[in-house]
C-alpha cells in the first residue's frame, strides 16, 4: 500500500459513515444521549483527520420526523464542524441540476457563494428518514435547504431508477460517486429484476473513474425478494458502501462474482439488543487514489459497549436439572455470575477509555428448553441498576434448542416457531406472512407436531377447503394463545409491555416511540374476548395509516388474527408503525 | 419630514412586520399557499428596498412545531432572500453573548465568518411559536442554529426580566433594540407590576439613543391583568413594534402619557373571519436617523381579501317581519345580495392587482334577533362555492341586539350572554370565569332575567350557602342547555363542529387545527347524558394537559359543567388547548 504512505493532492480522503440514528432513544435517562455524542465524535474525527468529504449511507435520523432537540443539535453539529475556512480540495465535473435534482438548492454546498463549506457532507436518506408527504420531503432536506448536507440519490420515480453520478476530481484521481436512497427492498428487486435500474457512467475515458456506490438495503437475505443481491449490481463498480445493516463489516469484503468490494460500516449506536450490534463499532477512513483504495478502520470511542452472551441451561446437567430442588436459585445464581462476568470483562475493556460510557447494555440469552422455568427478571434486573444501561431486559428467555429439534424441513405452519427462528434469524413480517401463506397453499399432510390438539387442526387444515382449515387453524392457535397468555400471567398492561419491549429489542429496525408500543399494547389489552373481526380492524387500520398495500406483498387477502394473538407476534406492530416501508 | 428625503449612511432603513403564521391552514386547497405567498412578499420587499434588516414581532410559524414543508419553505425563503454580498451596513456595540444568550452561535448571523448574509433577520417569538420542552428550544430556534435568524428577547427567567439592547450603529444614527418573546400575559402583568422587569441602557450618552421595543402580547384589555397596558413600558422608549394584535393599526399612534409611540402592524394573514382581520395588512419602511423616525405603510399585496358586513334583520322591518310569509326566503335572498355586494366590491378593488388571489373571504353576520330563524347555510354556501375561498362559513348568525338589551349593569350572572359578549369584545376565557365567579361572591340578588326559571335559580343562589346555589345553578343551566341543543337540533357531530367552527372563527388566535376541533366535539358527543362528573373530569384533563394552574386565575375550585354545556362556549375549547397559555 506504499502509495497511500503519505497524503498528497491526488488522494481522496473520504469519512464512511452509517445509520448514525440520531435521536435514537433520546429520553432515556442513561441512553438519552448516546446517539449524539457519536455523531460529534464522527464530526471531529472527519475534522482532525481533514478529510475531502463525508459520506453517509442513510438513517441519520432514527426517526422519520426527528425531535426539534434532534434536529437543532444536528444543524448545530454539522454547522460548528463542516463550515470552516479550509478549502475543499476537489472540483466536480458533472451536472449539478441533475445530481441535485429534489432540492431547492441543486449544486453542492461548499460551491454555494453564500456558505464558508470546509466539510461537504454527501449523504442518501435511510428507511428511517425516508422522503414522506405529498412534498416527498425527508429530514435531509431541511439540513440540504439549510445547506449543511448535499442530499443525493434520491429518485422521484418508483418504478424506473436512473443513476447519475457526482463526478468528483482531486489532482488526478477521478471519483464517481453513486447513490441510491432507501426504497422497500421488494420494490427495488423487483425493479433490479425487470432491468429498471440504470447507473449511467460517464462518456470518455470509464476506466479512468473509480467507481463508489452507496446504497440502504437488506443485505442479508430476509425472504425470497426482501432483499438486494450484490450481484444485481453493475460490475464496473469499485466499492459499494452498504448502509441499513447494523453489524459493522466495514473491512470491504470482495465480491467474486462481480469482483468489486463491499463494506458495511454498521450503525454507530445499537438500536437493539441483538448479536449484531454488540461488534465493535467502526468507521472507515476512505483513501482513493487513481483506481486503487485503502480503508482504514477507525473504532468509535463514545459507543456505549454492548456485551451478549448465550446461555443453554441444558448444558448444565452436571449442576442442575429442571428436577434438582431450588433449581430457579441456581439458575439465577448462573445467569448472576454470567452477567458479572460480562460486567467484569466490560470495565476491563473500558480502563482507559475515558470517552466510552460507564454503563455497558448487557444481554443474556437464557435458552430453558428442557422443562426449566423462567424466573423472574424484574427483581434480578435490580441487582444491576447501578451498573447497567439496560437494567430492565438484561435477561432474555428463549426456547430456541426444542424448536430447532422439532422444526421439519418440508413445510412450517406453526408460525408461533417460525417467528422465533425468524426473531433470531432477522427475517421481517412480510416473510413471514409470505411462507405462512405458502405453507398454507401446499395443502400436504404434516407430521404430528410435539402439542396435543395440533395434530387435529392440521388434520383439517389438508381434509377442508383452505379457507375453512386456516380458520380451524386459527381458533386452535387463538385458544393455545390464550392459555399460554393465562399460564404467563400475561393479563397486566406491564407484562404485555414487557413482551413487547423484548420483541422490540429482539428486532433490528424497529423504530417505535415508547408511545406508540404503549398504544399497541393498550390495543391488545382491549382484545380481551379475542374476537377476530376486533383483530382484523385493528391491523386494517394499521395497514392503512402506514400506506401498506397487501399487493406488496403478493398477498390478496390476509386474516392477521393469528399473527396479532400469539405474544410471539407482537414485535411485529412496531415494524407495522414504522414507516420503513 | 425633510431629513428622510434621500436614504443615507446614517438612516437605518428597518423591514417591520409580524404574525406571519407561516402554515396557517396550509392544507386547506385554497387558502393553503396564502402565508407562504405573503412571506415570500415581506422578504423580497425587503431585498427590493435594500432594508439594513427585518424585524419580526413574533408567531413567524403558526404552529408550535411546523410542518416539514413549513420549515423546508422558510429555510429556504431566507437562504434566498437574506444571503447575499450586499455588504450589511450597521455594527453591533453591545456584547452580543448577552444578546442572544439562548442560543447556540451567540453572535449576529451576517457577522458569521461562515456565512454571507446581507439581510439580518431579528425576531422575537410569538405565543404560537414559542419555546417548549427542557431545553427551552422553539421552531426559530432552528433557523437560528442554521444561521437565518437572530433569535433575541427570549428570557429563561419566569419570574425576573432583564432586558438587554442589541445596540446598533449605523453612522451617527445610534439604536437600542430592546425585544420580549411572548410570555403569558397575567404572568407579565404580575412581574410588571412587582417591578421585576428592567430594561437595561447604555451608560454613556443614553440620550443619543433611538430605543426601539418589540413585544409581542395583549395590547387590547382582555381581562384585568390579561393584557400589558402600555404605560407599563419604560418612558425613555421610542418606538414600540407591538406583535400579537392581528389588526393593521400599523401608523404610529402616541401614548401621551409615556409619550412614545405604538406601531402595531397586524398579521400578515387573517387567521380568523373578525373585523379585525378584514383592516387592509400592510408591513412597515422604518426610518430611523438620529432620534428622528419615519414610519412608510406598505400594502401586501399578496394578502387575500377579506370582506365583512353585518346585518341586523329587525332593521328590515320594511321588507319583512318574523311574520312575513315566506319570510326565510326573503331573509336569504336579502343575504345573498349582500355577498353578492361584497364580491362585487372585491372584483373591483382586484382589478389590475395580479398577485392578489382571486377568491376573497366572505363574511356576513346575521343578527337574528327578534323572532326570527337562521336558514340552512349549506345549502347557501352552495351557491358561492366556486366564487369564495371560505364558502363553508359565509353567513354567521348571531343575536346580538337582544343580548345588549338584556345585559342588566350591575351584575351579569348569565354567563351565556356574558360569552356572546365576549365573543364581540375579544375577550378571554379567563376573564370570563373570573366574572362568573366574582359575580357569584356578591351574593347579590339579581333582577328578574328576561327567561323563565332563572329567576327561581338566582333566588335559590342568593337564599342558600353559595356552593349549592351553583350547584343549582348549572343544573338550571344544563337543563335549559340540554333543551337549546334538541331545539337546534345540534345533536350530530357535523352540527357540532359548525358551531365550533363558528366560535373559533369569531375568535382571535385559536391556534388548533381541525383534529383537534375534532378531538373537543367527540368529547362533547360523548356527553349525552350531561353528566356533571364526566364534564369535569375532561376539563381536569384539558387543564392538565395544557399546564394551566387554576390559582392562574386566582381560583381554588372550578365546575366547568356551565361553560362545557353551553354550546356558546365551546369555542373555550381551542383556547384551553391552545399553548398561548
Amino acid at each position: 500500500m506504499c502509495i497511500f504512505s503519505a497524503d498528497d493532492e491526488d488522494t481522496f480522503k473520504i469519512l464512511i459513515a452509517t445509520d448514525v440514528h440520531l435521536g435514537y432513544l433520546e429520553k432515556d435517562a442513561i441512553r438519552g444521549s448516546d446517539s449524539y455524542n457519536t455523531l460529534d465524535e464522527i464530526l471531529k474525527c472527519a475534522k482532525t483527520n481533514q478529510v475531502d468529504f463525508i459520506l453517509l449511507g442513510g438513517d441519520l435520523f432514527h426517526e422519520n420526523k426527528p425531535s426539534r432537540r434532534c434536529l437543532h443539535s444536528c444543524i448545530t453539529m454539522m454547522r460548528n464542524y463542516c463550515m470552516g475556512d479550509s478549502p475543499v480540495q476537489f472540483s466536480i465535473l458533472s451536472d449539478q441540476t441533475v445530481n441535485f435534482n429534489t432540492t431547492q438548492f441543486p449544486w453542492v454546498n461548499y460551491q454555494d457563494e453564500n456558505l464558508n463549506i470546509s466539510i461537504p457532507v454527501f449523504s442518501i436518506h435511510g428507511n428511517h428518514d425516508d422522503p414522506t408527504g405529498s412534498e416527498g420531503l425527508c429530514a435531509l432536506d431541511l439540513l440540504s435547504a439549510s445547506g449543511l448536507v448535499n442530499h443525493f440519490g434520491h429518485s422521484h420515480s418508483v418504478d424506473k431508477i436512473e443513476i447519475s453520478p457526482i463526478l468528483l476530481q482531486k489532482g488526478s484521481t477521478k471519483l464517481a460517486l453513486y447513490g441510491l436512497g432507501s426504497i422497500p427492498d421488494e420494490r427495488l428487486y423487483r425493479m433490479f429484476v425487470n432491468n429498471q435500474v440504470t447507473m449511467l457512467r460517464p462518456k470518455e475515458d470509464q476506466d479512468d473513474w473509480f467507481n463508489l456506490f452507496t446504497i440502504h438495503q437488506n443485505r442479508s437475505k430476509h425472504g425470497p425478494t426482501n432483499y438486494i443481491p450484490e450481484q444485481f449490481l453493475d460490475d464496473f463498480l469499485d466499492l459499494v458502501v452498504w448502509g441499513h445493516e447494523h453489524e459493522c463489516l466495514i473491512a470491504p469484503s470482495r465480491n467474486e462474482r462481480q469482483l468489486f468490494y463491499v463494506t458495511q460500516p454498521g450503525s454507530s449506536v445499537a438500536t437493539s439488543l441483538s448479536p449484531g450490534e454488540a461488534t465493535k463499532k467502526h468507521i472507515g477512513l476512505l483513501r482513493v487514489k487513481g483506481r486503487k483504495m485503502n480503508l482504514q478502520k477507525i473504532p468509535l470511542k463514545t459507543v456505549r459497549q454492548f456485551f451478549i452472551q448465550d446461555v443453554v441451561l441444558a448444558d448444565y446437567e452436571d449442576r442442575f436439572t429442571p428436577e434438582t430442588p431450588q433449581v430457579n436459585k441456581k439458575v439465577e445464581d448462573l445467569c448472576y455470575a454470567k452477567v458479572l462476568e460480562m460486567l467484569e470483562e466490560a470495565e476491563r475493556e473500558r480502563l482507559g477509555c475515558p470517552m466510552t460510557p460507564e454503563k455497558p447494555l448487557i444481554r443474556l440469552r437464557v435458552d430453558y428448553s428442557g422443562g426449566f422455568e423462567a424466573f423472574n427478571t424484574s427483581r434480578f434486573s435490580q441487582k444491576f441498576v447501578d451498573r447497567v444501561a439496560n437494567p430492565k431486559d438484561i435477561v432474555h428467555f428463549l426456547r430456541r434448542r426444542e424448536q430447532k429439534e422439532d422444526i421439519k424441513d418440508e413445510v412450517n405452519v406453526d408460525y408461533s416457531k417460525l417467528v422465533k427462528t425468524a426473531a433470531a434469524e432477522g427475517l421481517r413480517v412480510e416473510d413471514l406472512v409470505k411462507q405462512y401463506f405458502e405453507a398454507a397453499e401446499q395443502k400436504v399432510q404434516l407430521s404430528l407436531l410435539t402439542e396435543q390438539g395440533m395434530g387435529k387442526a392440521i388434520q383439517e387444515f389438508v381434509d377442508k377447503d383452505e379457507k375453512d382449515a386456516i380458520e380451524e387453524l386459527i381458533t386452535y392457535q387463538l385458544e393455545k394463545t390464550q392459555r399460554h397468555l393465562q399460564a404467563r400471567g400475561v393479563i397486566t398492561e406491564q407484562d404485555i409491555d414487557t413482551e413487547i419491549q423484548r420483541f422490540r429489542e429482539s428486532k433490528k429496525n424497529t423504530t417505535e416511540e415508547e408511545d406508540e408500543i404503549r398504544e399497541v399494547s393498550a390495543a391488545i389489552i382491549k382484545l380481551s374476548d379475542y374476537s377476530n373481526d376486533h383483530v382484523n380492524s385493528i391491523m386494517s387500520c394499521a395497514l392503512s395509516n402506514n400506506n401498506i398495500q397487501l399487493e406488496d406483498f403478493g398477498l390478496t387477502h390476509l386474516d392477521f388474527s393469528p399473527i396479532f394473538q400469539d405474544p410471539c407476534m407482537w414485535f411485529i406492530f412496531p415494524l407495522f408503525s414504522a414507516s420503513y416501508l
